[in-house]
């Protein structure tokens, strides 16, 4: 294993194997050719072609969309070719997650290849002996990575909430940190990747933020997703990182960019400029 | 102007217009068809086809290579193709500064297209009323850029010096900073870019630092290179970069990473993105 390895494990997928899905003439998500044929059953709504997916419904009412978008995904969860739903409404967006013509379940975006938007945070304290680094282990019981380390704090970002309210939100339900303390997280940036994932494609932005916590400061999970908390030196956090598997996979590049933000991967590193280049992969 | 017309200006190049130069098999730069036309007088050195330009000099032994290349350069300063000499020694690598099968002068490297390095520190201070940054107005008589505005410290990278050794040398140089205090700046990354400028092609990795200044410091330039230094408030830097040309063209990308990092360019702005994946830049 090699930090490097992480992202390109985050970023394999062959542009061949997908469909471009186009919304008012703009390509929103890209979809396997075995899923589009699925959309052959719903004529009024998508128009399936050898070469793209485009969706024809008459409404263009944000509203009547998402209605017809929720109809079409739940009629694909019968027959479990969407395994289930998460009854968290995401963007459908090529650009930026407030311009969005429709809504899409969460659960279903990776389907279709729209991009998926997520806020991650590292939680760190300084004390005499240098940096540590609160890293929470996800519960056995999450759908996707149980049991595997994570960022102190990460969540999706649905449709609808602000980056600072949903921040606070999963401060409080992730590590019961409270809002006053949660709004000194300072944002940091954004790592992009895209991935082929088992459902679909999953181009992703991870916004990123930094929060200095006192070395009184205690996480408390508040919704059963972590299972418990470790504060680790900086230096060992590196280590797991970069010699195994054990983190969630997109939560390495979180990791890699605030350990290359606070001077901790040498500059000299060989890949060192792969690395930096690969934590901003370009968005199909 | 914006900060997006800003990573766009420091981005802008047409392949069609260069030729690859080959060392070993390797790329290791792209330069005008012009200037291999005249690269046709050093036969022995240079073998000069329609799809490319390669380095055929018998020797493979570095300091026999760099004697050719150097008098190649120097016969080209004569008759005015290459405009002067800086007396620097750059590596030329498509790939780490640290594997280099041979030199340039670092002011003839941009007429063979290969990679330029250099270093970036962005001095700030922490006081009551918020974060300030120290910038530096540059001489009147700098050949590039003259009398524009300048990150604290930042030059070029040359070969046979390490990172932190060069650092302190241009942090005591230009900014008058002691060594001990040159050893706090944090090594945050690297800003990719590459631009067709009046001499050719410059791929160029600016490694970036964040040094935290004690409110009493005061910078003093040593070498002549600096006219004067501000210390103005974020605020007023962010709108200098954001609407003008006063800042030296990259420094304006080493700023708006350095306002990203710290929270000062929202997250939510409808480029954000586009911001970020653009200080990476892929190099050719």
């Amino acid at each position: 294993m090699s930090f490097l390895d992480h992202i390109r494990a985050c970023n394999r997928w062959e542009p061949a194997n997908f469909l471009p899905f186009l919304v008012d003439g703009e390509r929103v998500g890209l979809m396997r050719r075995g899923f589009a044929e699925h959309l052959k059953g719903f004529p009024e709504v998508f128009r399936v072609d050898r070469e793209q997916v485009t969706w024809i419904y008459p409404s263009t009412g944000f509203e009547d969309r998402n209605r017809a978008m929720d109809e079409v995904v739940e009629a694909l969860v019968e027959p479990g070719i969407i395994s289930h739903l998460q009854g968290e409404p995401y963007p459908v967006t090529g650009g930026s997650r407030l311009q969005a013509p429709m809504l899409i379940d969460r659960a279903a975006a990776p389907f279709f290849g729209v991009r998926a938007f997520g806020q991650h945070l590292n939680g760190y304290v300084r004390d005499g002996s240098g940096m540590k680094l609160w890293i929470a282990r996800r519960s056995a019981d999450r759908r996707v990575f149980p049991n595997h380390l994570d960022n102190l704090v990460a969540g999706g970002l649905p449709w609808g909430i602000g980056l600072r309210d949903n921040l606070r939100k999963e401060c409080r339900e992730e590590a019961g940190i409270a809002e006053r303390l949660a709004d000194r997280a300072v944002p940091v940036g954004a790592v992009t990747y895209c991935r082929d994932s088992e459902r679909g494609l999953k181009p992703d932005v991870m916004y990123c933020y930094d929060l200095e916590l006192p070395t009184s400061f205690e996480p408390r999970c508040q919704d059963g997703e972590v299972q418990e908390f470790f504060l680790w030196p900086a230096e060992r956090v590196l280590e797991t990182v970069r010699d195994s598997d054990q983190f969630k996979l997109n939560c390495n590049l979180v990791i890699i960019d605030f350990l290359i933000r606070h001077g901790l991967i040498d500059q000299d590193a060989p890949d060192y400029l792969d690395l930096i280049q690969g934590l901003r992969s370009p968005l199909p």
